[in-house]
């Protein structure tokens, strides 16, 4: 049986963090073998929030496949792409921009919830409103059958899926797109050193690319229980960021020995961090080394991810004739 | 000196009608031998309106070239393109809407207005707001230095000199797009045959493609003044629809003599109504014939649209060369 397609994306906004990686790169890695997986960088998407910071995008490209690289993203397994290399991703969310409805695009949560989140910028952009459509294109254009997500990402698939349903609705067919379901992720939500969710907006990420010397002052700096004053005070992991960390990279043994000596003042915050630090570092390193290698390969990636992309855009060609030709544009091509 | 350039495009939602020729169609006509002019047919366009009737779309793309054919919109003169075929209209739509307010579309009077005259249909989609954003980059993309308009239009030309500064501003850039302006074509308001403005959704349209006996038949059921209501009655050709006709066809001596006439009872309806239709069809006669040699030669009319358009494309791809590089996004293309 043909494997089922799954995509997923990045937007190009700088590096990866350990929120990105737990969150949903460790399960494209995984997901690479029983699937056909086509992952992109979402350049047009990165304009959303960075567009008057253009000159961010181009490095933050370079970061994000390096990240890739480093985690064990696959070219040879996966189809690597950029969403900006692939016009097909524009041309199908204008045409489909005509028959969605302004109020779908109003009510996704997410977007009163970024405009809040990032309440320094202005997001009441045209396209902001409509990011979750450009999402639905980019899904859709490539048959994909599941979509990795977390729990805040649902709602997207959802529409994507009435918008599916429209499209047949309004154009009297069915099947020239598949309706994508959600894969869900569950992960653990990753706090950043100050305890809120880990963001890069919020400065508060650890990143895949972070020395050991960076790894080890944003850990030693990060918040444990506050409750907890003084050495001699039992501690409560369950709110503590760093036994949140411990669960990410520690071996089990350290883990339940944490879990259980922080409780009766056993073990003192400082020994603890010290120890996760090790752990982490450990668990981080080969990825760091790998990542390096990489490091003044730029034209190596490039040319990468244009192999990629070139046989995304044939998919998403596919599905563009099939698109034309029910919507009543399809007088051929010009070239 | 460099010719200046304009642009202009319709919207194949049927055939074009006498509104759109005095209104459009003929000033481009004139237009053509001292300007450089893009002409479009705008089919993305068209989706905003009838995205549920994609049949309509192919056949009024056919029409409308047949239009042009017919009032001497020339291919040897002026680039005729498809819009559709340009994919860069919907790439640089997508980077403009990034950075458009949407209170800037929500405020745009034909917004409200185009929503109120077409009440049986659902316009409130995400695509019909942007819609004068998607005009913005299709008279951007070219470079126009003019794109001729009615009054109703000017907000939008405005709308789009606000974005190119808006982008500029941004991108701390200028000259990569030209403000346009507009060339404003003062043409007498055209009613339709029942004295509301003349418009395919009215019903109330004379076309260009008419028969004799269709021109006949809807100019003899147009409405007079409604206050003449017998023979004997003086009339006012002010408020009188044929009268309206007369000052677009017929010779200037008809025109005195109606207006003359008219207003002392000296002509009658019927009479008037008679002389308007033998000028009417002599004028529309050669532009009909003209039209009709094209009948049956739909692939020759593509093909001239596919010339066209390669051409389109051409400029196009160079303002998105331009515009890539200043907004972070020019690392090459994928092919």
């Amino acid at each position: 049986m043909a494997k089922k397609r799954i995509l997923s994306g990045n937007r190009p906004t700088g590096k990866l963090h350990w929120g990105n990686y737990f969150g949903a790169l460790k399960q494209w890695v995984e997901l690479q073998d029983s699937y056909e997986c086509f992952f992109f960088i979402a350049d047009w998407h990165a304009l959303t929030t960075d567009y008057d910071h253009p000159e961010k995008i181009k490095p933050s490209v370079m970061e994000v496949l390096k990240d890739w690289m480093a985690v064990g993203i696959d070219p040879k397994k996966s189809v690597l792409f950029l969403q900006s290399w692939v016009k097909e991703h524009a041309e199908l969310h204008l045409l489909l921009s005509m028959m969605t409805p302004l109020g779908w695009l109003e009510r996704v949560p997410s977007f009163k919830d970024m405009q809040q989140e990032l309440r320094d910028r202005d997001l009441n952009m045209y396209g902001f409103l409509g990011y979750p459509l450009l999402q639905s294109a980019d899904i859709i254009l490539y048959q994909a059958d599941s979509v990795p997500v977390g729990e805040d990402q649902v709602a997207h698939i959802e529409l994507t899926r009435e918008i599916v349903r429209r499209f047949h609705h309004i154009t009297k067919t069915e099947k020239v797109f598949v309706e994508p379901k959600p894969l869900l992720t569950k992960t653990p939500r990753i706090p950043g050193t100050d305890g809120r969710k880990m963001s890069k907006s919020f400065g508060n990420a650890i990143y895949i690319a972070d020395d050991d010397a960076t790894v080890r002052q944003k850990m030693m700096a990060t918040i444990t229980d506050p409750a907890r004053k003084r050495r001699e005070d039992p501690g409560n992991p369950d709110v503590c960021n760093i036994f949140s960390y411990h669960k990410l990279t520690s071996p089990k043994k350290d883990v339940d020995m944490v879990d259980r000596e922080c409780r009766r003042a056993g073990i003192g915050c400082v020994e603890c961090k010290k120890l996760c630090i090790e752990n982490a570092l450990q668990f981080w390193q080969p990825l760091r080394e790998r990542r390096e290698t990489w490091d003044g390969k730029e034209q190596e990636l490039l040319g990468m991810m244009r192999e990629g992309s070139v046989k995304a855009q044939t998919v998403a060609a596919k599905t563009m004739e099939r698109v034309r030709e029910v919507m009543g544009l399809n007088y051929g091509t010009a070239r």
